[in-house]
């Protein structure tokens, strides 16, 4: 339109119609090439990912015939090695995802989560993990700066606003941690559902907590109705203790495993924890520990509940929100112990040290990366 | 490994072992061609990212010329178009996406958010439009309800629980609405950053208003003290009105463009706003009004605390914040408005009635996609 129009620009204009019309043209072409490349791609992976649900389906049908026969180790081996090619290699970032779940659909909606390259799942586990290292530092930092402060400065007494602040971090804190282990199961961690909705559990603490009147250093008897205050402080001390632990076990495991997968990723490996196991056994006494002491920490807020001194609903609930997350860490703690017992026996009779853990195994959850969530 | 030991088993043993070898190839065949694929289509991607860099260098510098020259219609139109089909063609998901922003990075770490198809990204806006209609009638419902029983209910005063749990959703509900925005952006959408900003400090206030103390029905004096309370509830009842309109406005915008960009996506678009122009008329007024009325919620409560009726200073904290809030909204409103009317303005100039508004156009933001958050 109006081409005619500006026939008496000068020749500078000309040039820069000309130039601008070429863009123009080169956009045009840039964008057809794009749009071929994504039809042609998506093709090839459709193509791929109706291969692999063909594959799937027959090796489930051979699992169950090598169950009802006599078991092979070389047969079982073959199929493993199979399930592991396809459930963690290259073809896994083209089936179709885990379902995202309810908690990340409802605070992100639609969207797709899932990275399609191994590194990024990686890196996305990584970050997890440094993520909890300074977590586990303002963890441990935190509580300790409250009770020295109130014995230094407050006179035995919190004021209100640094224990909401406190509270509020750790609803923040919580809720993190539950968006980003939502996001690890659907990049394929096999996290035990427990971890995560024992963070669930944590974040409706944490946000009964707020709505908790605190009788601040006006109110008469206050160092006794901070009682509960304190004891969640002592508490959130020893649990930010374990998490530094639990995170230099975990990122040992995480470092062996990249350095194993970019030395041959898809190859099952051999022996792979064997750095890890006696800070295993320093983990798992402290973890019960650990354990043992929320469940008392939830029983005294009870306590002092019934006999009247904080007679408000928050402290009930918090303190059965508290009993409920001992009993269901301990079982989940002492279940992955038993899986981790079961899996080495199993390993053992096979003579193979080979560890299935450097893939999602078709048996369940993997037991390292399911220990270390208190 | 001790393929000889098993040469006594019956022949459905070796079948089951022939089988399991074939499946065992066959998923590393696949896990190749997937490999091969994935880094096939990564170089020829990063070859189209080269272009499209190059081109938007160029095109970068051909604004510039066209800028110190005689402004040309048919220049700046290729020019326009150009851009448009990098940034919002099927190049725009190979280019690197706009940074995740410090919120997206502290809820989820440096997970990938964005959508690499056009439909799906339509789909993640269609389904935050759908989110916000959920969210007004919520909105709208849960302030009148409250306020209905305290009439026939509650003898005048609010029990702490019910409005803690309106707040905890206010809560929840503006955090979502940061985290989809935030997504929306990373996207492509050009929501203006003052309406993520403005869900920040709306998360603010409904943390902040979580620990102020309500004094329940107990209380001496407890209608006048939950002066604060009853005006936000009124506040938030026009609130989920607006949002309402908004939304019916924001979607009819979305479908016209969906159903054009099934007739030719890319394409600029003509005339595409005619049919909702009637409804800005009517939105416009109403957004004032309640901006004007967040205001004076805010002063009233700033007043509350002047007086000593509440002296606490989440009340101070959430008036100042509702009168930022207020003041930001309004700026933001008329900016826009203006900006769309130098827009229509630019139309009829240049006599066609083209939308630039279809793609993100290099001028700035959107009008439309941010009139309509308050």
């Amino acid at each position: 339109m109006g081409e005619g129009e500006r026939k008496g620009g000068g020749g500078g204009e000309e040039e820069a119609a000309a130039a601008a019309a070429r863009a123009a043209e080169q956009a045009r072409e840039l964008q057809d090439a794009a749009a071929a490349l994504l039809t042609r791609t998506r093709a090839e992976e459709e193509a791929l990912r109706r291969r692999a649900a063909a594959l799937q389906a027959e090796l489930r049908r051979l699992r169950k015939d090598a169950a009802a026969h006599a078991d092979s180790d070389k047969v079982e081996e073959d199929l493993d090695r199979a399930t592991c090619l396809i459930t963690d290699g290259d073809v896994a970032s083209l089936l179709p995802s885990k379902t995202h779940g309810a908690f990340l659909k409802m605070f992100l909606g639609p969207v797709n989560l899932r990275a399609t390259r191994k590194e990024v799942q990686l890196k996305v586990k990584e970050e997890y993990n440094s993520y909890r290292d300074r977590t586990a530092l303002l963890f441990l930092g935190f509580p300790v700066i409250l009770l020295f402060l109130r014995q230094w400065l407050w006179n035995g007494c919190f004021p209100a606003l640094p224990v909401q602040l406190y509270q509020a971090w750790l609803l923040f804190l919580y809720t993190t941690l539950a968006l980003r282990e939502n996001i690890l199961r659907v990049n394929g961690s096999d996290i035990r559902p427990w971890w995560i909705l024992h963070h669930y559990c944590a974040m409706l603490m944490a946000l009964i907590s707020l709505t908790w009147e605190i009788k601040g250093q006006s109110q008469p008897d206050c160092a006794r109705k901070q009682r509960g205050v304190e004891l969640f402080l002592c508490w959130a001390i020893m649990q930010g203790f374990v998490m530094m632990l639990q995170n230099r076990y975990q990122r040992q495991r995480l470092y062996t495993r990249i350095a194993l997968g970019k030395a041959k990723r898809m190859d099952v490996v051999w022996g792979e924890t064997a750095g890890v196991e006696g800070q295993l056994l320093l983990l798992c006494p402290l973890l019960f520990l650990l354990q043992g002491f929320e469940g008392y920490v939830g029983f005294l807020l009870l306590r002092t509940a019934h006999t009247g001194v904080i007679p408000e609903w928050q402290v009930v609930v918090c303190g059965i929100l508290l009993i409920a997350m001992a009993i269901g860490n301990f079982a989940n703690t002492v279940d992955t112990l038993m899986a981790k017992s079961r899996f080495k026996a199993k390993m053992k009779k096979s003579k193979g040290k080979r560890d299935l853990d450097t893939c999602s195994s078709p048996t369940g959850s993997s037991p390292t990366d399911s220990t270390a969530k208190a």
